[in-house]
C-alpha cells in the first residue's frame, strides 16, 4: 500500500493542491501519508512550494509535519518562512524540539522568531539554548506535571480535570512535587493519586527518594543511567536541586541512534552532519571534498613507497598487479577490526586502556586470516606466472600485512579514544595509510630479495 | 569516577568474591558499577567464574545483570548454567527478553529450561516464540494492565492497591479493556480513573477508538506508526482483535538502533551478527574470512585489468605508483555516496525507483570533486616527473573515475534495495570492484595513448 501511494502521483497531487491553496485537502493528504512518504514528498517539493505548504497548513499541522522530517530539512524550511508563520509553527512544538530547531538557525533569524513569540515561551527557549547540546540541560524538555508539596490531592485532581487536554501529551506517569523555591522534593505516581484522600497534602504521600540528573551530565552518563535503571523518564536539576526539566528514555534512545548514524557517516567520510541530496551541490561537494583531500595526501604519501622502489618494479612488472590488491585487502581486514573495536567501545566491552589485550586478541585472528588470504593470493600469482617465488613474495607480503592491518585496526580506535580524538572519523584514514605503506614496502622488499628468480615477469 | 572504578581492580575483586562465594558483597559490588563496567567485567571473567557468579547471585539480581549485557553474551552464559538456575533467572525477566534469550539457545537447552519453568509462563514464552522475530508478535511483550469492561473503577482501584508492586514496572500509563473473549474494546487513561465514580463500569468511561497493531506488522511498519503518532506504546492484536501484547516505543527505538549498528558492521565486513572478542578465535576468524575471501576474488578480477595492460606499465613504470591511489580514492568517493544513499533510504528521503534522480544529483558532485582530485593528483604527478602528459593521464583518469564512482556509489544501494538484496553488505564490494577495473583501464589506456611522451618515466 505504501508502495502504491508513493512517488510522482503524490508529489503532483500535493503541488496541485498547493497551487490551488486548498489547505483542507492538503491536510487530509498529508494525514494519509506514512512518515517516510512525508519526508520523501517534502524533499521533492521546490523551495517555494515548501514555504507555501507550511504557510497553508494550520500551525499545529505544520508543527506535526516538522516533527516528522529531519531537523536539517526543517531548519531550511523555517528559514524560508515569514517570521510570524515560523513563530506560530514553533509555538506548537515541544520545548526540546523548539530548541533544536532554533539552535540550527542563523542568530538573526533565531532572534527575529523569538521576538515574535510570547515572552514567557521565548524566555524558556532562550534558557534551554544556554545549555550545551549534549548535556542533560540541552537534552531535557520542560513539559511535565509539577505541583507544590502543600497542595492537596483534591486540588490536583481538579487541575488535571480542567487542563486534561494540555497534559494529554505529557509522557511521564509521574508527577513531580517541589517546594516553594521550585526545589524538587519528591515524586508521585499517578496511581497513588487514586489511593489517597482528596484532602491529603502531597507532602504526605510523595516518594521522597528521587533519582535526578544534574543538568551538566553528559550524554554517556545519561545513557548509562537509563541502561542501569528501569526509569522511563527522569527529572533534571541544578546544583540547588531546583527542578529544571525532564529527560525521557525515548529521547535518549533516539539521540543515541542518531549518534550511531553520525559515526557511521563520519567513518565513510561524510562529516559535518547529515547530507541530504536536496542541499546545494556546491555545499555537498565541498563537505565531501574536505575529507577526500586529506585522504589523497595520505595516499600520495603511501604511494611514495612505491616510487622509492621503482627499480624493483621495473624489473618485475608483474608486482604492479598485486600492489593494489595488497593495499585493498589489508584495508578490508583492518576495517573489520576497526568496526569490532568501535562496537566494543560503544557497549563498554573494552576500554581505551586495554590496547594490549585487544592486540593479543587480534593478532591471532590476523594470523589465521593473513595466512588464508596469503595462500589464496600466492596461489593466484603462482598459477598466473608459474613462478613459485612470485607466489611466495606476494603471499608472504599479504600475510604479514594482514596481521599488521588487523592488529592496527583493532587498536587504533582505542588509542584515538584514549587521546579523545574521534575514532569514527580518523581510524580509517590512519589505518589505510599505515597498511598501504607497509604493504608496498614488504612486497617490494621481498621481491628485491629474490629478484634473480622473478626478474622479467 | 567511572574511570577509577574500572579495569583490573574490579575484575580482581569480583574474582576474589566469587572464589569466596560471598554473594552479598558481590551483589553490592555489581550494584555500584555502571552498566558499561558490568559488560566489561563479565567480558573479562573466565567461563567458570561467569557461571559461578550468576549462580551465586539471587535470581532477581542475576536477571538484572543479564538485562545489561549483550544478548549474545547472556545466551552463552545461560548455556553454561544448570537448568534449574537458568530457569530461575529467566523467570525474573520480562517476556520479550525471555523470548529473545530462549530463541538464541540450542533447541535442546531451550526445551529443558522451559520444562523447568512454571507451565503458564512456559506456555506464554512458547506462544511468543511462535511469532517471527521482526514482526509485532515477535517484538511485543505480555506485561500490561488489562481489565474487563464490566468491572468497576472501585474494583480496579482495589486491585491496583493490592498488586501495586507487580504493576510498578509496567511502563504504559494506559489500561487496556477487553470483553469476555479477550477482544480489545477500549483503553483507559490512568488519570481518567481519578475522575470517575467508584461504581462506574469501565465500559462507560473507556475510549473506544483504539489504535492497535496487527501481530504480523513488520518492523518498518511499526517504526512508521510510532514516528507518525505520539504513542508511547500500542496494543498488538490478532485478526479477531484479541489482545495479545503490547509494544513500547522505546523497544522499537532500541531495536532500530541495533539494526543501524548491524548494518554498519555489515558494511565493514562483519556479518552474521555481533562479534565480541570473547568469542573463540576460530569463529571470529572464520566469520571475517567469509567476507574477505569474496573480496579477494573480486580484487583479483579487478587487478586482471592491470595484467592485461602490462606492456604499457613496463614502458611507464611511474604509472604503477598511481594505480593504488586511483583505486583507493575512487573507493573513498564512492563510499561517501553509498553512505548518503543508505541514510536517505533509511529516513525515506529516497525510494529505490529514483535511481535516475539520484544519478543526476550525484553526477554534479562527482564532477566537481573529480575535477578537484584530478587536478591535485595531476599536479603531484607533474611535479614529481616534470612531465605534463603524465599529469594529464593520471589527472583525467582520476577525474573520470571519481565521476563514475560517485554515480555508482549513489545508485547501487537503491538498485540492490529494489532487488531486495541487503545494500549494507553488498554495496561496498560491488562499488570498489567496478571502480577499480574502470580506474585501471582508464589510466593505462590514457597512458597508452600518449605513450611516446611518457615512455621510460
Amino acid at each position: 500500500m505504501i508502495q502504491e501511494l508513493a512517488g510522482i502521483d503524490v508529489l503532483e497531487k500535493a503541488s496541485d493542491l498547493i497551487n490551488k491553496k486548498d489547505a483542507k485537502a492538503l491536510a487530509l493528504l498529508l494525514e494519509s501519508l506514512p512518515s517516510k512518504e512525508l519526508v520523501h514528498l517534502i524533499s521533492h517539493l521546490n523551495q517555494e512550494h515548501q514555504s507555501q505548504l507550511f504557510t497553508l497548513l494550520s500551525p499545529e499541522n505544520a508543527a506535526d509535519l516538522m516533527d516528522e522530517i529531519p531537523d536539517v530539512q526543517a531548519i531550511g524550511i523555517i528559514e524560508g518562512l515569514q517570521v510570524e508563520d515560523a513563530a506560530a509553527i514553533l509555538h506548537e512544538m515541544e520545548s526540546d524540539e523548539q530548541t533544536d530547531l532554533i539552535m540550527g538557525l542563523d542568530a538573526e533569524d533565531a532572534e527575529a522568531i523569538l521576538d515574535q513569540m510570547g515572552s514567557e515561551e521565548a524566555d524558556n527557549i532562550r534558557n534551554l539554548l544556554s545549555y550545551p547540546a549534549d548535556t542533560a540541560g540541552g537534552l531535557m524538555h520542560t513539559e511535565f506535571l509539577c505541583f507544590q508539596k502543600d497542595q492537596t490531592i483534591g486540588e490536583i485532581t481538579e487541575k488535571l480535570r480542567n487542563k486534561g487536554s494540555e497534559y494529554q501529551n505529557y509522557q511521564l506517569k509521574h508527577i513531580f512535587v517541589t517546594d516553594e523555591n521550585q526545589v524538587l522534593v519528591g515524586v508521585l505516581k499517578m496511581q497513588d493519586l487514586l489511593l489517597g484522600q482528596s484532602d491529603n497534602h502531597l507532602a504526605d504521600i510523595i516518594i521522597e527518594e528521587v533519582f535526578s540528573i544534574d543538568h551538566r551530565a553528559e550524554m554517556d552518563e545519561i545513557i548509562e543511567i537509563f541502561q542501569k535503571h528501569p526509569f522511563i523518564g527522569l527529572p533534571v536539576v541544578d546544583e540547588a536541586q531546583t527542578l529544571l526539566g525532564v529527560i525521557l528514555k525515548i529521547d535518549i534512545a533516539e539521540a543515541q541512534a542518531e549518534r550511531i548514524t553520525q559515526e557511521h557517516l563520519e567513518s565513510q567520510g561524510i562529516i559535518g552532519g547529515d547530507e541530504l541530496r536536496t542541499m546545494p551541490v556546491t555545499l555537498r561537494a565541498r563537505r565531501r571534498l574536505s575529507w577526500l583531500s586529506v585522504n589523497i595526501l595520505l595516499n600520495i604519501l603511501a604511494a611514495s613507497v612505491i616510487a622509492y622502489h621503482q627499480d624493483v618494479l621495473s624489473s618485475v612488472i608483474a608486482m604492479a598487479v598485486f600492489l593494489p590488491i595488497i593495499s585493498d585487502m589489508s584495508g578490508c581486514s583492518g576495517n573489520q577490526a576497526v568496526a569490532v573495536s568501535m562496537r566494543e567501545l560503544s557497549i563498554g566491552a573494552v576500554t581505551p586502556r586495554e590496547v594490549f589485550r585487544v592486540l593479543g586478541q587480534e593478532i591471532s585472528v590476523g594470523l589465521i586470516n593473513g595466512v588464508a588470504l596469503g595462500i589464496l593470493i600466492g596461489l593466484a600469482a603462482f598459477i598466473w606466472k608459474g613462478n613459485i617465488y612470485l607466489g611466495l613474495v606476494v603471499g608472504s607480503a599479504l600475510t604479514i600485512n594482514t596481521l599488521f592491518a588487523v592488529s592496527i585496526g583493532g587498536t587504533v580506535p582505542l588509542i584515538l579514544k584514549g587521546f579523545d580524538i574521534d575514532p569514527a572519523l580518523a581510524s580509517g584514514p590512519i589505518l589505510t595509510t599505515i597498511t598501504d605503506m607497509l604493504g608496498f614496502f614488504l612486497a617490494l622488499t621481498f621481491a628485491a630479495m629474490v629478484l634473480g628468480h622473478i626478474q622479467g615477469l
